[in-house]
């Protein structure tokens, strides 16, 4: 597969970011979603931010108080037993898988470009948690134009899980909320472009507890806030490159020969790599071919090296003719862009059967 | 609070079901839906079916073969390092929480009866395990009467994960089938019995794995398929009887003051009571009042001894004036009843605010 990384890249950092809250650092800018809009390329950065901490013995969680629409800010004592500060994204419940509290607030900020490689970022954001369901924050944004409405979806985390929330806009400052459209633990949502036969289709990627795994399911929809006829798309692949995890990444790609998912995939060792998924033009529940081999894996210094490393992560592209401008998180900290070719991408598949 | 037990309970134990398969016996008949039909009380049970092992060192595991419609027996040696056998319900994996097989698989059979203390049971399943997301079997049906239709719901238990899947029917003979309505992990949804403000609305119970925990959400829809608008509803409580896991029970009440929703709540010790909560009666997402102690809780012999004790779990009541005729089932095993008075239970709450 070749891939031509932009020689810009990394694109946007953290230091490209001015933090929105005043004694916060800014130590993400990445997952972004994207999309064009008047002639310009967007990025829905998802932003994180952290509380400046002047003592190495207290860790800060930012936590919004959706009453005020202030962050509260809890410290905890980093010696303290009860927790387990090993994961930096995350404090969990020691001897527990379970996380209580993140250790930044992400939202989202929008960067513009015209050229696709330099952009401005807008000040302020453009969507920031707002609601009970989303005082850990809001993460990982993907854009899906249906007609002249750009409806935007992203996980919204609290300490009653982690959902996808859903909001929609016309012009990039009017916002229409949504609500919650797949109940916890869910994120990874990819809503496709158009209707098929009738019907709105949208990924997800449930996370069960007492059995199962983080896979990808499709679910339909006739009016995009209301999803049912849940199926089991695609699952993990012992000894491969997707053995972890899996999620959706980019909003379905219409091609003649189906349509054409970009995905990220998991190793259990944390190594976060991009494939893809073709799936059934007419019936996109059915899977027709699969990358054996990632796509795009972290490779590169700002891919391998970052708050948590060896992480491409894309959660959307840009189709022009057969060029595939994958726009990436790297690290879970920065943005990057690499382009591929689309006839490349369905030669490189393994048909089923 | 009054509660009146039947002289007849256990009114359906599994000594009253004949086996389905041959070499199976049944384990249990239990946690039944409750509608009426015809003038009769129509309990939809779950009966589950173990094979017969005549070696104590052999674990036997049911699992339907989707293709074929046919069971698969898998055999596990009781001394095998990978499987933990502690749960007489489940086989974990070992230092994991995670179950990979049942040890029983679960199906529906209807029993009637005339004067909802003496039932005949239906010699063949009314419902029975048949796609990919059933292949561990079907558990804990509810039935919503909306008009003429009968919509049963029941969670659907694979190795993908446990979800809740409809299907409905008009005259309890030809089923139509509308997959799956909740993705995993969900189960003890109640779908309410008619609209409100124009919506259909139904409680779920998702369990996410990342935090949060099995805590009572709020849905709604257009069309009783698809699903959207998730709000958590009820959560659990530190110190007190639902301090555990808690799920929707009966399909909810409407009364003068409210949506009454009896639902079960199990302490951290695995002891399972039923208990009230009044929901708004035009916003049913609003709390009005909750049960500070267990309206039902395992006292009877019935409800303490069994496969699995000290559980009472009611999947449906029958409303008669003030008397409300709580069907439930008893240590994961049996089938009992029990009679208690609406204003009792109204007055037993304890209002927010």
């Amino acid at each position: 597969m070749n891939v031509y990384r932009y020689e810009e890249n990394p694109l946007i950092t953290p230091l490209n970011v001015k933090p929105f809250h005043e004694g916060f650092e800014v130590i993400g800018a990445f997952n972004a979603g994207v999309t064009t809009y008047n002639g310009e390329t967007i990025l829905l950065l998802r932003v994180a931010e952290r509380p400046l901490s002047e003592n190495d013995s207290i860790v800060k969680a930012p936590i919004l108080n959706d009453q005020t629409g202030e962050l509260d800010i809890l410290e905890l004592d980093i010696n303290d037993p009860a927790y387990d500060f090993s994961d930096p994204r995350v404090i969990r419940y020691s001897g527990s898988s379970k996380f209580a509290y993140l250790t930044s607030l992400s939202y989202f900020r929008i960067a513009r470009s015209k050229d696709g490689r330099t952009f401005s970022i807008d000040e302020k954001p453009f969507i920031y948690p707002s609601t009970k369901l989303e005082t850990f924050g809001i993460e990982d944004p993907r854009i899906t134009k249906i007609e002249e409405t750009y409806y935007i979806y992203y996980s919204a985390v609290s300490p009653v899980g982690v959902g996808e929330s859903m909001v929609s806009t016309k012009d990039f400052q009017e916002v229409t909320y949504h609500g919650m459209i797949f109940a916890p633990e869910n994120k990874d949502v990819l809503i496709f472009p158009e209707k098929i036969n009738g019907k709105y289709y949208a990924l997800h990627r449930p996370v069960p507890n007492s059995n199962g795994n983080p896979e990808v399911w499709i679910a339909e929809s006739d009016n995009l806030l209301y999803w049912g006829n849940h199926k089991h798309l695609i699952g993990l692949r012992d000894g491969m490159w997707d053995n972890g995890r899996i999620g959706g990444g980019a909003v379905p790609i219409k091609t003649d020969k189906g349509w054409l998912e970009l995905y990220h995939g998991a190793s259990d060792d944390h190594r976060y790599c991009m494939g893809g998924v073709l799936l059934d033009l007419n019936d996109p529940s059915k899977v027709i071919a699969r990358s054996e081999t990632p796509l795009v894996e972290p490779e590169a210094d700002y891919e391998v090296n970052g708050f948590f490393g060896n992480v491409v992560f894309s959660c959307g592209v840009l189709v022009e003719g057969d060029v595939v401008k994958m726009y990436y998180g790297v690290a879970d900290t920065s943005m990057a862009c690499a382009e591929l070719s689309l006839m490349e991408i369905l030669d490189s598949l393994t048909y089923i059967e």
